[in-house]
């Protein structure tokens, strides 16, 4: 639901500015030949967007501004917006307009959708998997060049919540920063001071023995990297509500749900955004006279 | 090995540009503010480029802009350039330079590295897969929106072999342009008409009957789309060499073989681009002081 | 008639976007100085765009875009098309709309107007010569350096056909190349073996031993290179049909004629794009209360 | 002799952009196939680039910019620079380096040196046709869009001097202008009015009526628009040195002569940026191995 | 009064572009999370611009823009336009429309109209501190970087006059140029034959010396730097009107008069752009159901 | 001191976009006709920039850019870094290098130097006002549009603190969000449903009712929005320390003692960005044969 309540939010100019470029990139210098030497102008078309299996929808409003650049009187009409569940055959929205612009769109307003809507359903996998915990899953920085802020949108369409956007947004001090600045008081102490007071600070823990030196600094939140459920459970206990804690590594829909039992409060999953499959879906088209 | 003999090409423009807006993204405005807080200026480092699993190298080249556009005195040594095989663990290259820079340009470095690397190697398993026979395995336009290049690229480095690049340079007429423009004859002659004498002409056909009339009009290529192995065998036949055949739709990596098996030219798959899963790949870090 | 049944075609991106920075090219940062010092705001005009010469229209499509994005509420009504012929004095399209917005956009329409009239105009002239022979006249890449889409497009529609695009759509081998590769047929080789089965491959032949050695590695098309009439001729009969032929070389429009009654398919023309005059086309305003 | 002296002056930064657009527009998003398909990587070569026929050279920082651009360590020595004579045959300047980078590049250095030498050889013959005279020649707007940096510069290397650059670096009055504003003298009263003290005004003008009437107001310089050298040689009487004389209109390499014997300060000539014939120059090639 | 009569001109293209870039600073990747957490979708809300303190209007264009670039159906009633006078309270323009939209643009739109009229209010105080003689208040290139079009607008909208743009546009010979020109006259001799006849040439002088050696050499104007008031008024006497006269340096709200009572044409004044505080100006929401 | 140790950072990607920008500013598409007509190419040149007033430096790295941006090998000396103090007179750094170049780069490098140096200063004015209180100084989002990175790093240079850079990067409540969501609860809640792990939320409260009405949620920081010395002393006192506070509104160097006094933890300060003078530096140059 693009837009509307409080959903997730994209603003326009990322949206226009991605189709731009992906148009670009398809149509190059010379444009939809095929197209243009088969169809005459004038013609006048209709298609439906249709999942081929079931999924949950992310990107609408990118297959829309695709169809919208090419054609702006296009009509298109949003069956099931971001977020919403579609089944095997369902019907995504329904596009109507100029014959040769819907076909010069279309493969870009698919590769937006599939690629988008494959996210947000294995987000959502994830999601059911923990459901009844308090687990909450969330993306990280390993998402595919480019494309970050479409692919965290996605993330939120499948029920998941964002982690940090980039580098510049929130401290997040890992093994390699606790080295280089000797330790994890050091680290933290040189982050609270160069970070503005509305940056939150973040560190990565292996063990308990870092979980209590980490405590003494008041950090927000800590990364419980690459442990165990039991070991999970225990920096739980330790940390006892005065962090947020983020469990991180080896997770798959296999073992999500014992580590969400661990009672953590996020689990980070790299997956979402670089191993995501497809979501299939097409568009049935009728050409008019 | 990019760059090298006649292997995959990539202009140096597009490289630095994906980079730039890469870091860009991670980077914003501000720049990295745990790295900058955390690591004192001055500090050098060197990191090992390993893979987790087993792979086909592709993006080596993205990876060595990423840390050079941080740091342009960077040192950066490929040992598995383009193309080439890892295994589990095996060094892919080696990075020494300005501490800062180098975790600064790591996730960028790896993301562009694991995406492009996962496609080569979901190509090449493909490409093993039909080894033996004449069949040659082909990418698609289902490409994730920007990247197409980069992606285009990575087929190659995994020993595929790319179809048109988009809309702009060869002629592909499916279902829906047969059907606006008044059958397969109407369309093969105005896109004969339209094209200049270096573009290539593919149809798409769905049975033997369409076959007999395309090959009328002199293709340079058939798609032959979602054809059982029988149907292909039979249409192979039919063509007899007149025409560059492909095979399309249904093609996994179980699917596969029996296609190729049944003499077709060309094997395309989308699932190359649009649902490889990322190739597993780390920086594991050595701080100096 | 730009856009029209299956005439030449040119995205409305590119246009849009050689408008824009050809506005910006004209109106630096300050804007027309002379029309907002001499012309009140609100004051209204029409003009008339009228051929000084005779010669076939191009770019009509550039010249109401100019217009329309300093007045997006100016009328133009086109009256001869691309692609069309206009007599000395006559009529190509009518603009109506805010005053300064006309005076203002002016020159920049009529830039591109003349520039690709004269293009078109040439390419028409051309076409002329060949008439009732087989052969086409097709463009080259020696174009203005970033007008080469604009240029491609005027040549259609002075009834010519396009040659590849640039580099990276078409395989074209040149002497340079065959010396580097060790010979036609290892260039042949190579170049068969790196394009994907929807690239064309050309090759430059300066003789008939040259065309047999080519013909045996069945290339696409044959460049015959500064070849006289006969020896075009004989190359012709030798081709027999095995490849397109392409005349290229010495080609003038007192040439030209001889060069097509060898039986050639293509006839390569620099000057369409390297060395046309500008159509002489201006407009005729009228300024009202 | 560009960038010596104090000759004619190129920004860097808009000589690299040009180069930049020009070879992105000729490589795509997969560059140069043919080259990378014949040429094995490391192969190094030299060429020669030379004119086929007389003319004046201007360019030659684009041609160097445009080889150095894909290959950073080439050398490049320059024979014949900016504004120099060059003879049919005449070396221009030579090049060394990979052998890729050089076809690679080649064909958009040519565009350049082409464009723009014909330009300047244009421009040095309206020059040499009015020599002894007081008259300078003059460039116009009427110039390639997106090129006019590039072309003002270029009627500069072959003697002639520049007009304003645009609509925004001085006010020119013209007859439109001087309708709309109600007269000559409204027109100038606000033009002064409305423009800094470091901007010039100019007026079109087309009798001696016009000319009395204009000296009034006290413009910097008068465009005797469309006059016939009697008319001319009165207004410039008329004139007696209180303004600059320009003389425009029906001004061929036949007609300048006796236009610039009426005593005129300026003779402007369209022609020169819109109708300049290439310059036809060559490269050379050297394969090494 | 932004466009109408002959105010001072903004294009309209600057205008879209400086608007777009701020929103993107402001807005990043991924928007307005408060406004987006916070209030509901579809929620309308009214606005009032008003003034806290006293000044003069700038920037109402840019004001608009970025209103209706977030909510492109926006009402935006503009009460008091560029150049116009503000009391403290006073409403300088209505706005209406999407609640979501009013609040994402408001920073952006009240950034730009505190900083323009900043400028123009202090821009205003030195024309009425000089009102009465004949001096002018001129600007400087002093401006912010990026935003010179949009600051020397403003100092127009304040009733001051534009000095050059920038170094392209005029020719001002500093200190510097003279020494490295070995003299006033060769500076001024070179400076002639380099510009065209549209381009006005200023030098600075800073005795009588200087004024009598460059007066010999016909410039447009002199810059008559750091002089005392005593020292302008012989300059002045000294040029006669043989060229326009610019009083530059210790230029102050209390020194100015004393200054344009010497006699001089021009008073440039660093401060109007470097250091004009902004004007003091918000929006008075109201929230809709 | 940039890029020294633990001092603010400005990515260089950002730092040389922003020095290109303001070069093309100046420059447009002609360059720079005074100096290239005056100064012979090839002469060398050396200068001092010294600042004439005492203040705080911030830029250098900007001011380094510029000229090396038009002499790559020009020599830049940092005498005083970003953050340092400098008198009077005193020298900041030293440029060598071609004598064009310098004159051509000097007023965007001084443009770019005086703006964030004038900042810098004001905001170490208010720093050295607060000396010896908890309290810290900070900016707002009241920055000149397009150099937000800039100016906030100019902050930090002169010890002040960032507060979020842009809407998108943390959640701050404001009154209008308060009012349209129904609340300062109903605000809270959501804000902490949409945001991230990683984002703080601050809201703004004007009277202690709101202060505990908030302190129920949680905020991270509470702006207390122009209340007064009392007000804000028993603000501080209710909050203890459950929240960071924020004080806001009508501080000056006047009042921002009496208001670091009541205890708070930061004061931001609009003025630091909006309406600081610049610092006046100037460049002392040495020309040479």
């Amino acid at each position: 639901m693009s837009g509307a309540g409080h959903g997730p939010h994209l603003p326009a100019s990322i949206v226009e500015k991605a189709v731009a470029d992906a148009l670009a990139e398809d149509l190059g210098l010379s444009g939809d030949i095929t197209t243009h030497a088969t169809i005459r102008a004038g013609t006048r078309a209709s298609g439906v967007i249709a999942a081929r299996k079931a999924g949950t929808v992310a990107g609408i409003q990118l297959a829309e501004t695709a169809f919208k650049t090419i054609d702006p009187f296009a009509q298109f009409e949003i069956v099931i917006g971001d977020g919403g569940a579609v089944e095997a055959g369902g019907i995504i929205a329904r596009v109507a307009g100029d014959a040769r612009a819907l076909l010069i769109a279309e493969r870009t307003a698919l590769n937006f959708l599939g690629h988008m809507s494959g996210i947000a359903t294995l987000t959502a996998r994830y999601v059911a998997a923990v459901a009844g915990t308090k687990a909450r899953i969330i993306d990280t920085r390993k998402t595919t060049p480019g494309l970050r802020a479409l692919e965290k949108f996605a993330v939120r369409c499948g029920g998941g919540v964002n982690h940090r956007f980039g580098l510049f947004d929130a401290v997040l001090i890992k093994d390699n920063h606790i080295i280089a600045a000797g330790g994890i008081g050091d680290a933290l102490d040189r982050a609270r001071a160069y970070a503005g007071h509305m940056v939150k600070v973040e560190i990565e823990v292996t063990n308990l023995d870092e979980v209590d030196e980490a405590l003494k600094f008041a950090p927000d939140a800590l990364l419980l990297d690459n442990m165990s459920p039991d070991l999970l459970k225990a920096a739980v206990a330790e940390v006892a509500g005065r962090a947020v804690t983020e469990a991180s590594g080896g997770v798959t829909l296999e073992t999500v749900r014992a580590i969400a039992e661990t009672g953590v409060d996020l689990i980070s999953v790299g997956a979402l955004t670089h191993s995501a499959p497809v979501l299939d879906i097409g568009l049935d088209f009728n050409a008019q006279s």
